[in-house]
């Protein structure tokens, strides 16, 4: 518990474990929460100062020294729910200098004439900085499942290559968050009409988020069969109810940190004689 | 001038033009700007709002239509000049979702084994983003230059070249901000003790640090020589006295600003019928 609003852990109370059913997932509610939009939102600015820290010193060890240490944040969600504002208001809150970002949109044919990870492996976050996927290997199974983009056996083999990639990407150094931003379709019904409504938000809206939005049971039983299958010990799937944005922000921010806290990066001690520079450059 | 702190417009006083001359500038100034410190910090924020909404208007025009714009800022200094804080607190200030930021360290085997603009090329915004250059293909007419890491000959190749090649990058719809952060070398002194006293520091000192500064006045005449050659009327170069970092923070930031004013980027018209799709959406 990092600030008095939270009442539990966030990692404990969002994370997909045995028996998990999205369906009971209320997409309004704040769990482990106590506070309201007011606190949440003074909450995140006091996150984001700790978690600068935290990203700083991650970029140092990956700097100097050996440490193979980074952060991968992948997220995931029907549209609207607010990925966006993820990256903007929780990683944007952070030195844009130790994040990478790797927004995937549908393959191109480069890509698709390759399994479907090999342009996943290559956004991977180097050591030291925090990767964003928005998007990622599990559009695969998601939309490649709902729209039989490929054929059942192939999904099928996709999960347990997904655990074995993953599996791999932790034991060289790198911690995997994974969220799904879940909101309900009467939110996101509010959320695309203010698009239509607002000039400024046309070219936000695309006619296909419609098509998508009525295969809504179809995507939730994607997303049902993806925690069953790849919400594992070293890669655990988070579920994080999204109907509130600022509650969402500062949810995935506590999984952030506590994805830091668990490195526990050190400055690194100087690899030079300290006083001698002194000296040399004191003469320069 | 946006706002009445600047006297005068930054993109007019800060350009090298005919006869420029880097001795000539005094790095503790703050051409074109009335106010200090405090005032400078207000007025970035209020920057950072405006840079916001013109970043966006700019990543719809290219997300939507065939808009070809982008900007590309390009930064070169001396160690400790602050090119880390244009990145954290002018860039960052936007949506990290529509920045590319390049970091050129010293080549590896295989860009040097190509021509040197090669590895360049690869890191060049797309249409809509604003891409980041924290060192850049002036390095190899600089560093490249005072330690002579290629013959004469070459590097007077690489002058033309690289006009060539910005030209190229100009007309394909970039706008590029070239931007040489100049401090003096007191100033450095101080700030790479700092860095020496500070055990959260460390990790930034290297012993090569002082090595270049022994070269001062060769990169001193390096500048100059790009200067002569390379500030051209498609992409020009500005120095921005930085000992202040909160000047050259609002004065990068000023460029910036201009440069998409340029574009004047508008919120695209939707392409679908907006009425149509309000009622399917209604229905659905």
């Amino acid at each position: 518990m990092r600030n008095r609003s939270w009442t539990d852990e966030a990692t404990e109370l969002l994370r997909v474990g045995e028996g998990f059913r999205l369906s009971d997932v209320d997409a309004g509610s704040h769990p482990g929460y106590g506070g309201d939009k007011e606190s949440g939102e003074k909450d995140l600015a006091e996150g984001t100062e700790a978690l600068g820290e935290l990203q700083e010193r991650l970029f140092a060890i990956g700097r100097v020294g050996d440490a193979r240490d980074s952060v991968l944040l992948i997220l995931q969600a029907m549209d609207t729910a607010g990925k966006g504002g993820i990256v903007r208001h929780v990683v944007g809150g952070v030195d844009p200098q130790g994040v990478e970002l790797a927004a995937f949109k549908a393959p191109t044919d480069e890509e698709r004439a390759h399994d479907f990870l090999w342009r996943v492996e290559k956004r991977l976050p180097q050591p030291g900085f925090i990767g964003v996927f928005d998007r990622s290997h599990y559009e695969d199974v998601l939309i490649g499942k709902v729209r039989a983009l490929a054929p059942a056996d192939e999904i099928e083999r996709r999960y347990d290559a997904i655990n074995e990639f993953e599996a791999r990407v932790v034991a060289s150094g790198t911690r995997i968050v994974k969220v799904m931003l879940h909101i309900s379709p009467e939110e996101q019904k509010d959320r695309l009409m203010e698009r239509l409504e607002r000039p400024d938000k046309h070219w936000k809206y695309n006619p296909g988020d419609v098509d998508e939005r009525m295969l809504w049971p179809q995507y939730m039983a994607a997303y049902q069969a993806v925690f069953d299958r790849t919400s594992t010990a070293h890669a655990p799937w988070y579920v994080v109810p999204a109907d509130s944005k600022w509650y969402a922000r500062l949810a995935v921010q506590e999984l952030l940190l506590a994805a830091l806290e668990d490195i526990d990066p050190q400055w690194p001690a100087a690899d030079y004689d300290v006083e001698a520079e002194k000296k040399r450059l004191a003469a320069s």
